[in-house]
Order: structure tokens, then C-alpha cells, then sequence
């Protein structure tokens, strides 16, 4: 579906917590067509409100749920410091937005959303993220409950890379979204939004690239092969080319995702270090020697220099593909293999404030039991700069003690800086 | 790509025709984060000037040329008058911008554009829409030459459904957009942009559609056959939703869009009409009796009632399957001819500025040679409502005289009035 982005100021009033959150955030329309407006227009920050306003239209029977779409579009958040992907005026994502009957269901769809986020992390861009319930502090203005999947960076700070809120009834009681149920009742409605968006792309830049450029996993990579074909004397050209060319298309026929180089423009060093930059999985060397012998060279870009480079790998399409398949699925395992031990290697078990603390300065992130306050959870934020990026769904077992206030705790919390 | 979609007013302003023609329309941002400001942002009503901004940082020298990019964005023209599809505030579409050493290059883009579209309107949309070019009153705020596809709908009026600009250097003039040619020399790059957006699904409802709702064309059709179960007695059902099941596995196996309907909460009446009133170019029931034989009943959206029914059609994969084919493809066919022949005997070649009122008065479109000034236009559409909607690139030959000064003319034109 597609909702208009130009959202009526009074929609946006209507849930209280809401509004609070967003207020601060929003880009206003105030002139169209030459006009004053006699109401201002919120760009879209997110669609909770104007979805509402027409699930009340779309929504009168128990038959009419659940009710579940989702919208791909651009979204407006007003940030005074903004960084590439990661936090910027504008992004692009797609927002789901969901209403049930039962609040189990609500809860269930939600838990169902952060899961398949947490899947495609984990599967197409290799980036272990951690699961997790978000701190009363960090929940969406609006929701309940938020769940979120949470990534480290490179640089060690974390990344909230998706998020899946339950909703309750808060805006359906805001708009009146209402069913009449199994037994002739008039019922609020219960709902979940979810979102992931063009951040992730950010998410994959910094949990794989190094400082040649990116490092793009192979199952979302836009080219997983790149083939330079290289001659000295023109004579050398055509048959290397059209030895070029064919391997192109067994690649290319075997469903790999395969690209050319052949431009006369650049030299074979140049268009390395360019394709390289482009974090392309693999490429294919192949010289007038290579022809001769009926073989290439492979290398791959998540092991550099030479230790990454396979000589004499055969050109016969019943050797060369499987070797390339199983090379493209090696880098993806080992791209997710090493963003797991680097994370791993990065969280630190804590038991108190100054073993958080000490954790914090260093980089890194501190998991640690917690049922402290807002106010607690406030300090802890003005003091070292972390704030509760989850409380993860996989927890340890056992007795625990909060690490700030000493009383049990039935959950450990992860703390980082974050973007 | 996507480029931001608030421009800054000043990038606006730099095309002085751009910005006469879109000032009326646009949508400004005025306050961001709370705060008034500095300058006011035009929400993307296009986006050549913000393209030629980064283009000047992205050409420098003839070989980054051509440069061509397209984008999937919304925009916004400030609209009094909506209306769904055709006139809406927001609308969603596809922009390209490409940029050229040559002008000879940009004008061959241009018309190579036009000519996209007009192949993907008549042979995925089964619209038969009239390329041509544009009058300079017509043209676009900022163009040298607009080519335009016309489509005319049920009630006769015309919808542009599709145009490609020829931009010359207007805008590489206005922002800089230079690149060094092989001589060393600097020149401002050659220009086209073009779109097709939301509204050509506007000219499909009304191309096509008839009072039972929509009629899609079947290589459009999300659903192009729906299978309508029909049972009576409760023995019947399980034996008749499996025959229906596995007539939509043949069919999906094949490659054909198809939807069983077999919800338990509607009759097979209510499911008939709403399916066409979805569209579904065909729709298979099977009851109990058809089961027996072996067979299926086929109806056809767009001979509707009885008319369109083909009783008996044998549920062999090697027989349906084909059938099943044909009909769709006889059906895309039979939909671009009628709308051809609806179109023809619309139009109506006109010598005289009487006679072309005449056939605007009837409601039709007048086709007429033309060297008449913007201002004898300008009377035609005050006078009669009607506006030039092209200068058709398919041209009768043989002398000609202006329908309005008596002049020799080289081309007709089409008047009609439009959406």
C-alpha cells in the first residue's frame, strides 16, 4: 500500500506519547500552492497515525482481521548531526503496520517481525545481530513494547538496524480503530508496526568494510564476480576477451551474478582497486597465459593480497562453477563467522557499575543484570554514554543481582555507545 | 538512485523558466526540528535542478559522459482539484535524467525514451497511445522539447500518459554543468529527463474499465485467473476444493497468476462480482458436475455474461494449460483493438477552426493542420476547452493548410480536451 506522506499536524496530537517523541523531529509543511495552510502538514516521520485514520474506515467486523500491510517509502526525521546511512534527514524504508483482534496475537506478530529481521541479518547480510526487548526508556513513542535487533559496528558502537513495536491499543484508542467482535461487542482494536530501512544498508558498509572499501556479502551482492581480462600486445586482446566473454556467460548461466570489465580505459591494477572498493566477492583473472593453459586466477576480496589468490583454477564450466558457488557460500560463512567472533570478543559480562564503566571506556559493550530505573538508566547514559541497547532474548541462567542497585534481577541488559 | 526530496528555493530558482512553470505547485517546508528556517525547501516536484547539482560534482571530463540515472521517488504538486490516479497532491513515479556531449545524443535519448514508453503501453497496457511533441505552450518549464504519449480514455478526454524532455543545455547553463571534450574544451553537457508515474494506472481503469469495475489488461493482471469453487451439499465440497486445487497448481506450475477463492463466507455470486470488479481477465468455476466430467467452466472479463462462458473445457494439464494461454493472450489482443477502434472513430480530421469546435462540442478530438501562434492556442482552449495534445510523430502526407490562418502548415496537430 501507499498512504500519503503529508500527515495533518492534528493526526499526530492525538496519541500523547506520540507526538511528545516526535515533535522534536518533525519537518513542517506550512505553504502550498502559494497559500498559507490553515493546517500545517508533518512530513511523515513514520505512518502510525494517518494508517489508523483509514483502518477505522477499513476495519468494522472481527472478519476484517487481522488487518496487515505494509508500505515502502520515504520517511522524514529532523537531525541536526547526520551521517551517511546511518542517521540522516531523509531515509527510505518499509514499514509494516498490523491489527488483531486478541493482544496475543498483536504480541505474536510482532515477535514473528523481529524474527525475520533477525534472519536476514543473520542469512543474506552475515551480520549477527542480538535480539532484544528495548529499556521503557528506549521504547517507540507510542508503542508498548519494542523489540529491536542490535549490530556492532566496526567501530564497535552499536547499530539498531530494525525494530518491531507492539502497540497495544494505544492508537487505536487515540483514533477510535474499532471492531465488533464474535459476540456483537465493540472492541479496540490491538496493533504492531515494524520497520527496517536503508540504515542497514549502513549496518552491512560497517560491520564488513575495511579500509580498501566495502566487503559486500555474496547473497546481497549486486555483482558477485567480477572477471578483468588483461593483455599487453594487442594481439593478446581478442583471445583473451572472448575467453573473457565466455566464462561471463557460464557464470552467468549458472545464476551467479557476474560482470565484465572489458573497458580499454583503465588498467587491470585500476580496476582491482575499483572493484575491490566495490566490495565484490570475487574476481577472475585471466591473462594470455591463462587461455593457454584453459585456466584462471581467483581471488577473494575478504582475504586481500595474495593469501586470498587461487591460481590454475580450471576454465570448464563443470569445474569452475561448483568452485565458484562454493566459494561464494565460504565468504558468506565467513563473513558472518568473523562479525560473530568479533562481536563475541567485544561484550563483556559485568557485575557492577565500575565493571561497566570500565567496559564502556574501553569500546566495548557490557551485558550485565539490571532492574534499575529510568532515572538509573538516565545516569548511566550521561555518565559513560551507553544506554541499554537491549535486553536480549537469549539470557543466562541462574540467580542474578542488578549491577547497579544490587537487588535480583531476572535479566541481564547489553550496554553500548550507539549511532 | 534516490536523490533527497526537499530541494532548497535557490535551486529552484536558477532555471527561470522552472521556476515560473512549478511555483504555483510547490509544497514548502518551513520549520524543521522546531525552528524556522533559513532557507525554505521545496518538496521535489521534480528533480532536474537537484540532479544538475550533483551532476556538476559527478562529470568532469567527455568520459564521464553519457551519465544516465533513474530514480523511483514521490513528488508533490500542489493540486486544487484531485482526482485518484490522474491529478493527486502526491504521486508516485519513475525519473530519469541523463546528461550528453552532444545534442544529437540528448534528442536520440529523448526520443528513444518516448518510444519505451510507448511499446510498454501498447503491448503491456493495451493502450494505443499517440506519441508526438508537444506545443511551446504545452512543453515543460525548462525544456527545449517535450515528447508526450496520449491516451484517450472512456469519456474521450485525453490523458498525457508519459513524457520525455529534451532539455538542451538550460539546465547545465543555470547550474554549471560542464564536462572537458576531446578537444580540452570546456561545454555544458546535453540534457534529457523523463517519467511515467501513478497516473497511468488511472489510464488503465479508464481505458478499460467498464461499470462492473476494473478490466485489466492479462500481462498486467496481478490475478489473472481467479477459480471460483462451487458446491452445494457439504459432500460435495471436498471433492470439488481438491479438483480446485489442483487446477490452480497446473495453472501456477505453468506460470499463470492464479488465485483460488475458497473462502467459506461469501457465495460464488458475491465471488463472480467481486473479481470483476478486481479485473481478473478469467475466471474458472468448477462445481460438482464438472468434476464428474473432468471439466471446467471458463468465463471471459471482457465479454461479459453468458456470452463470454465456455462450458466444458477439459481439466487436462495438456489441454487447460494452452487453452488457458490463449485466452489470455486473445483477451490482451481483443482489449488493445477495441480500445484502438474506440480510439479511431474518436478522432476526427478537421480543415477549419468551425469544424474543429464542432468535433470538440461532440466530445471528440480534432485533428487538424497547424502553424497557429501560442496566442491562436491560447483562444482554441479558452474558446472550446481544448488544448493541442501533440503534433503526432505518424503524419498524413501531402499539402497542408493551417485550420486556423489558412497557412501552409507542415504538421496537424491533435486538440482535445484532457484530464
Amino acid at each position: 500500500m501507499y498512504f500519503p506522506q503529508f500527515i495533518p499536524y492534528s493526526f499526530i496530537e492525538k496519541e500523547a506519547s506520540h507526538v511528545e517523541g516526535f515533535s522534536p523531529e518533525l519537518a513542517l509543511v506550512t505553504v502550498g500552492g502559494g497559500k498559507e495552510l490553515e493546517e500545517k502538514l508533518v512530513v511523515r516521520p513514520t505512518s502510525e497515525t494517518i494508517v489508523n485514520h483509514m483502518f477505522t474506515q477499513w476495519i468494522h467486523s472481527h472478519r476484517d482481521l487481522p488487518l496487515m500491510i505494509n508500505q515502502w517509502a520515504n520517511v522524514t526525521r529532523w537531525e541536526m548531526r547526520t551521517k551517511p546511512f546511518i542517521r540522516t534527514l531523509e531515509f527510505l524504508w518499509q514499514e509494516g503496520h498490523t491489527a488483531h483482534a486478541t493482544p496475543e496475537e498483536a504480541e505474536k506478530e510482532a515477535m514473528q517481525m523481529i524474527d525475520v529481521y533477525t534472519k536476514f541479518a543473520y542469512e543474506e547480510a552475515a551480520i549477527p545481530v542480538i535480539p532484544g526487548r528495548k529499556s521503557r526508556v528506549e521504547t517507540f513513542a507510542g508503542a508498548n513494547r519494542t523489540y529491536t535487533i542490535e549490530a556492532m559496528m566496526g567501530d564497535r558502537k552499536a547499530l539498531q538496524a530494525g525494530t518491531s513495536h507492539n502497540l497495544g491499543q494505544n492508537f487505536s484508542r487515540a483514533f477510535s480503530t474499532q471492531f465488533t467482535d464474535e459476540n456483537g461487542q465493540r472492541q479496540h482494536v490491538w496493533q504492531t508496526s515494524w520497520a527496517i530501512s536503508t540504515r542497514f544498508v549502513g549496518g552491512i558498509i560497517m560491520t564488513h568494510g575495511d579500509d580498501a572499501g566495502l566487503m559486500l556479502p555474496p547473497r546481497l551482492a549486486s555483482v558477485q564476480v567480477v572477471i578483468v581480462p588483461i593483455w599487453k600486445k594487442a594481439n593478446e586482446k581478442n583471445e583473451v576477451l572472448d575467453a573473457a566473454l565466455s566464462i561471463k556467460d557460464i557464470l552467468h548461466s549458472a545464476g551467479i551474478k557476474v560482470k565484465l570489465d572489458d573497458s580499454d580505459q583503465r588498467t587491470p591494477g585500476w580496476k582491482f582497486n575499483f572493484w575491490e572498493m566495490k566490495g565484490v566477492p570475487l574476481r577472475i583473472e585471466i591473462g594470455p597465459r591463462d587461455v593457454s593453459s584453459r585456466s584462471v586466477v581467483v581471488s577473494r576480496r575478504d582475504i586481500p593480497g595474495k593469501p586470498g589468490k587461487v591460481f590454475g583454477i580450471s576454465m570448464e564450466p563443470s569445474v569452475l562453477v561448483p568452485y565458484v558457488k562454493e566459494k561464494l557460500d565460504e565468504i558468506q560463512l565467513s563473513l558472518l563467522n568473523k562479525a560473530i567472533s568479533f562481536r563475541d570478543s567485544n561484550i563483556v559480562d559485568v557485575t557492577s557499575y565500575d565493571e561497566l564503566k570500565e567496559a564502556i571506556s574501553q569500546g566495548k559493550w557490557a551485558r550485565g543484570p539490571w532492574v534499575g530505573s529510568d532515572e538509573d538508566e538516565l545516569k548511566i547514559k550521561e555518565e559513560t554514554g551507553a544506554t541499554i541497547r537491549c535486553f536480549p532474548f537469549e539470557q543466562p541462567q541462574g540467580p542474578k543481582m542488578c549491577l547497579m542497585t544490587g537487588s535480583p534481577a531476572e535479566e541481564v541488559a547489553i550496554f553500548a555507545k550507539s549511532y
